[in-house]
């Protein structure tokens, strides 16, 4: 019967969260009754699309939700042993007794564990998902992905590579810059904060670009479009630009008449839609992982203390690569 | 050896077009050697897409160029017989000579003359393509047209009607609003000039929208994308309310981010992608007409001197439907 420390959502954000949004409380498990299991949460993930759910989908005083990845360690259940790794959706928490509905094993000998919160879990599904359903990639096009360091922008710009295709990719410094030419292998990178998109895009990609992968919005959205080829299509993955927007939000885009002489489709997603893609992803990323093709990098803060910082932090970039939070030794 | 009145693009309008960037100018028109035809336009066609084309796509000091319905007054090629009626690009003119590659023959049984300029012709193919097949409407689906008592957009409205849908509409006007209902059995009207659009799409369709037929822009769109259901398309025909932007364009909607969890779908589109539909559509749209369930109405003005203040009252919505200019009786 362990002591468990999880995070409240306190109060809803107004505009970017802050520290007295949270709340630390510590709780009692009980032992596990018969067909259940006690997990032992390893890692947690902080995400931006919480964000969005802490407007009105996610109840305050009440623990908050999030991908996390754990260890069993006790079982009353017939298919979970402990020792077993397993996938779950209830971070922001150090422990928490299961059914087993809610638990996805993962095999830990195809990658780290941290992987599965980033390039081998929800992040890489989202950006395979999202670049060869969603964007339809063919091989050879040309690619742009903002926010391209991030946990999906930087798997993203990888496939593409591993694709074929020409990668122009954006992010928030000139080290993350250098870093996704110098070892994600991007053909063209800049620091959004001080280049202008349109010049870039138009430096890195001559000919026009054929996918843009969108994280951001705002301005580097306009600039896509414009420099958009004809039948380019634009899945939206997110658009971090606006999720902190009050009353007063950011205007979106004002060429949006692009799209209708190059037949542009812009198409929002999320990474429910790609359960038939799961088995073929875990075969592909891991090949990519152990092979070197695809990289990766993570942030990782200690103790579950620090869980609503990191998850601040994601909107000013303090994040390089997967943002995660450590709550225990494997 | 008739001679012929044109008008040519004097100037690039900035904004709004005024009278001022429009020329008229008289020519003679040489008789047609063999393998030429002499055509009189009898109909000439003004559409908002035409503004675009002002900003650069077209020379200054040239004529202008459109959709026109023409009758053949002298022939020198095998294919074309004195009196045949014929579809072509070549308006603001009142004669033109052609080898026939740029000629379309109508069967002026099937439908009156002038509406192979509208319902028949280019709107109506825009609206029966951008509805079926760009927005995939499926039969008993809710539908929202902006500009709904235009060339295409009560054409929209109506092929959504007869395939068995809920239909919204918006005008500019409150007689347009009646007629909107009262005559082309839209469901649910509003003025947008007067209305909250979110509003009056709650109001007539309470379970959401599932097509989005996009002939305006702004805040219609916002609307659109806020009350929009799971999996809706937003086909974009025309951005009406952002033709006329100058150095400070309208912004685009503030809510794209309403894409992602909705899975929506905006997609732009020209009519020349839909020729495959070309017979299949005819067939349709004369069965519609003969039968009553296609009704259509026409602003006529009178002569070719004309056709620059016809197309300037696009953007003020001084047509009621098709707005065309006769050119010479039939």
């Amino acid at each position: 019967m362990p002591s468990s420390k999880e995070i409240h959502l306190k109060s809803r954000p107004a505009g970017l969260p802050v520290q007295e949004n949270f709340e630390l409380i510590e709780t009692e498990i009980a032992a596990p009754v018969e067909g259940e299991v006690l997990v032992k949460n390893l890692y947690m993930s902080v995400d931006p699309y919480m964000r969005g759910r802490m407007n009105e989908a996610w109840p305050t005083g009440a623990v908050l939700m999030g991908g996390a990845l754990g260890v069993v360690v006790e079982s009353n259940h017939a298919d979970f042993a402990v020792g077993d790794h397993v996938n779950n959706g209830l971070g922001w928490r150090e422990y928490f007794l299961s059914k087993g509905h809610d638990l996805g094993k993962v095999d830990a000998s195809l990658a780290p564990l941290s992987a599965y919160l980033g390039v081998m879990g929800m992040p890489g599904l989202t950006a395979y998902g999202g670049l060869l359903v969603t964007g339809e990639l063919k091989d050879g096009e040309t690619v742009f992905v903002s926010a391209a360091s991030g946990a999906v922008g930087s798997v993203v710009g990888q496939i593409a590579r591993i694709k074929g295709c020409t990668v122009i990719g954006s992010a928030g410094s000139d080290d993350k810059v250098t870093q996704l030419v110098e070892e994600f292998g991007f053909n063209h990178a800049f620091n959004y904060k001080t280049a202008d998109p349109l010049t870039e895009l138009r430096k890195g990609a001559p000919k026009g670009i054929d996918v843009y992968f969108e994280n951001v919005g705002g301005l580097q959205l306009e600039a896509a479009l414009t420099h958009m080829r004809p039948y380019g299509r634009i899945p939206i993955c997110g658009m971090i630009a606006h999720y902190n927007d009050d009353g007063t939000a950011t205007p979106g885009p004002r060429n949006l008449t692009e799209t209708i002489y190059k037949f542009i489709t812009l198409k929002g997603f999320v990474v429910s839609a790609f359960g038939d893609q799961q088995p073929q992803f875990l075969k592909d990323m891991s090949g990519w992982i152990k092979s070197g093709e695809m990289k990766y990098h993570e942030t990782i803060v200690d103790g579950i203390e620090q869980a609503p910082d990191a998850f601040i932090g994601l909107f000013s970039g303090s994040n390089n690569g997967k943002m995660l939070v450590k709550l225990a030794d494997a």
